[in-house]
């Protein structure tokens, strides 16, 4: 990929001087079009070897535009509050709202690239990486981002040139550290590694753009126009919805319409002697297992769905009872705010993810989005389609980060919920939990049902799997929770 | 303070039987209806000594109340990202937004008593925090804030046969640490210095609510009444707007109209050839300057102000192109976001604050309060005038924490505006800038000035200037905005 990179790529001064302002003038323009549009972002990836003008031209870049509607990032070592999350963090920090340029110098490629090349990483992890990655860029793409990936490249020969010549100036030599040296006895790793990389995530929906670093004028030229071009055509033309092969295989529904909510047993229950004395044993050791010396190093994530006055709050509340107010953080999931609209749908939850040694609760979660979302219609098909593989994703990366996740379906029965609404409407302190909108999502039963099946099949994994709560009977349904919870963190730390 | 909180307090288990069922349905009632409301948040501090119950009496206001609309925050050691902000900013990142409850656990109070006890801080130390958080607390409850403030007490004896006891149970006995009983040895050294922090800080806005620790139904009942009763009355009468006595000194108008912008010399011209010399030479020192070695441990805050069309984008580039674009952040201030407005006015600017060995370009800023908000009756006269002495209290933080903070207000003549406008109107890539609404503003010219000059004068500091820049020649106006913030950086490193 590199080699037409390497063909002395020159633009004159003159030719310069000619281009310059009519570019500039542009990229204003399309600047405040994409701002006043204000329906995606754009994600501009700086990345490439040192001493290829990446900085010179985001500073550029941030001249010919308007930089209060840029957003520039890099990223250096991560901070304590970074490390105690996924990887992925950092980045979802950084992304831009819709309307904006986001231009991120370093990204999700910089440590999976040097980590090969410095064999912390095998051959296989680059694989997985590599695949995270390209799954992450596609889910931003799907929600609407206009992605592009600069990357700098300079052959061996002149980067050697460029890297001595800044070290003979003294005004520049301070640039040049050992660091940069011992990267360059392996130029030739990280060209193969590089290359590899960005063979394989140069996708349709993120291309890369290799720019060749050497001549000042033409890459500022070659990522302006580049720039510029990919703008305009996004903002004359929107991105065809496309539901991906994988995704659009069509959900068959069984032919006898027995789904697993079906298989249910509804009607288990526990006397109230029994369930005391339950709760009081699990809740003891969920207190307890907060105190494993090895607890400091995980978190937990519970995720509360079900049916509305399936007893979702009494459930959190018998977890939340046994533990440290300090320990947790319970998240109510409702409407979004605006700048959480202006983001990827996953991102209000990735801004909330503890830190470790923390609980955090969400009452709803991410799985809105195929539930109430799908059945609504409040985003497409090809939208909660998507969502499906996203999560596992997001779940994924959560695991391997050391969460414990437990994810409950509290399922009741139509009858049940008829006579829960009925008594929240008569008891004081429980009118508020019920609302016309409450009455009119109980015509949907069946629409629920089916979505929520389709959800548990299709994201229930080994590192996050749905347990199905059995909830007409409340004694039941939150000993079985508080259970549940407690032997997934015994299991974790090896407890049991 | 205390004496009363050694009484031996009590409530039969009888009794709390009797009254808990009520309370706490009141409570739920209580916080839906501040849910409802939705106008101020419920800030509760929870401090106090070791074993008197404080973490007991937490979690049983996340029983009794919707955990889900509580928010709970414990403050341990500082992260990296905090401790590279003002001592404040973690606070600030943990208040609660209106129609929620906050629970503090630990405080701003935490650490001014400790470091006094230890004898980290001076008396005169202890007496600025105590100023700087009656400061605090007063904007916090401006802005609407209810405020509580609980202090679980414990007798010396009480507390000494606590932590023994606590001790000598094998469930509850990693709880206590030598640390504990190191800070116990100092019990007496604790109490006068809490009880003077107390008496200084409790005010009409944020009373100290002394509860004795030792009898746990009594506590949380003085606690849950407590809270109850504050959110009631607070529900029931919104408090009155009132002006403090040193706010509400009548300005003064100057019987000769004659304001500081009037003295400005607004003919004030720079030659090209001059300017292009200057520039590079104060750009050229800007780029040389961050290089510092003493830079790392500053960061930069440029606030831009002024007329419109007075050319603060232009002025902001001259100092950006300097820069590299990793080390500035550059926040154009407009329409505050949902979140924001559930927030106090000055919490938009905290969240942006930067970390050490960066720059802050605020274009537009906090000043929003006394200019735009002012002149169009956004805020009350009460809310504006109380803003100059909160950002004066803001950017003395910044100060402290090593900010160097360069505030420019740009002024052009009201013929040069015009002309301005005009232009802008005509040159294609300029229209963006020019609105309708920048017309009306032009009307209101005279009072943008008289609030202009007011807040020049409440607010020039000797840690936070305000530098007024002649506007009608860009030459000009660019040259002394570069020099002015070169100059300041140079001295705060000591490099003049």
């Amino acid at each position: 990929m590199f080699e037409a990179a390497e063909l002395g790529h020159k633009l004159s001064k003159g030719e310069y001087k000619r281009i310059e302002p009519k570019l500039r003038a542009d990229l204003l323009d399309a600047q405040y079009d994409l701002f006043k549009n204000g329906k995606f972002p754009v994600v501009a990836l700086i990345s490439g070897v040192r001493g290829a003008g990446k900085g010179e031209t985001v500073r550029l870049l941030n001249e010919w535009m308007d930089p209060r509607h840029i957003h520039t990032h890099a990223f250096d070592t991560p901070s304590d509050e970074e490390r105690e999350r996924p990887p992925m963090w950092r980045f979802w920090r950084a992304l831009p709202p819709k309307g904006r340029i986001g231009i991120l110098f370093g990204s999700w490629y910089t440590a999976p690239i040097i980590d090969r090349v410095f064999k912390r990483a095998s051959a296989k992890d680059l694989m997985l990486s590599i695949e995270e990655i390209n799954h992450f860029e596609r889910m931003l793409a799907d929600e609407g981002a206009l992605i592009l990936k600069f990357w700098f490249h300079l052959s061996k020969k002149r980067q050697k040139k460029r890297l001595k010549q800044l070290e003979s100036d003294p005004e520049t030599s301070w640039r040049i550290s050992d660091r940069d040296w011992d990267f360059f006895k392996l130029y030739d790793r990280f060209y193969r590694i590089s290359e590899d990389m960005l063979r394989e995530t140069s996708t349709r929906d993120a291309p890369w753009i290799v720019v060749e670093g050497s001549d000042p004028e033409y890459r500022a030229v070659t990522v302006g126009k580049t720039l510029l071009e990919a703008m305009r055509k996004r903002l004359a033309a929107p991105p065809e919805r496309r539901v991906a092969k994988s995704q659009a295989a069509p959900m068959v529904r069984p032919v006898d319409r027995v789904h697993v909510l079906r298989r249910m047993n509804l009607n288990l229950k526990m006397e109230r002697d029994e369930y005391k004395k339950r709760l009081e044993k699990f809740q003891r050791r969920l207190a307890l297992i907060t105190l494993n010396k090895k607890f400091p190093e995980r978190n937990v994530v519970c995720v509360f769905e079900g049916m509305d006055a399936a007893g979702k709050g009494g459930a959190i509340r018998r977890i939340t009872a046994a533990l440290d107010p300090r320990l947790y953080h319970n998240i109510p999931v409702a409407a979004p705010t605006d700048e959480e609209r202006a983001q990827p749908y996953l991102w209000r939850f990735w801004r909330h993810l503890p830190r470790k040694g923390r609980f955090t609760i969400y009452d709803r979660s991410w799985y809105g989005r195929v539930l109430v979302e799908r059945i609504e219609g409040f985003c497409s098909e090809a939208d909660w389609m998507r969502a499906y593989s996203e999560i596992n994703d997001f779940e994924e990366q959560l695991a391997r980060n050391g969460a414990i996740i437990c994810k409950f379906w509290l399922q009741i029965s139509k009858t049940e919920q008829f006579r829960r609404f009925k008594l929240r409407e008569k008891t004081r302190f429980k009118r508020f939990k019920i609302t016309p909108e409450d009455w009119r999502n109980r015509e949907k039963w069946n629409g629920y049902e089916v979505a929520a099946s389709d959800m548990i099949e299709r994201t229930s994994t080994s590192f996050a799997p749905w347990t199905l709560i059995e909830a007409n009977d409340k004694y039941h349904a939150r000993a079985k929770v508080v259970g549940t919870v407690v032997r997934a963190i015994e299991n974790a730390l090896g407890k049991r």
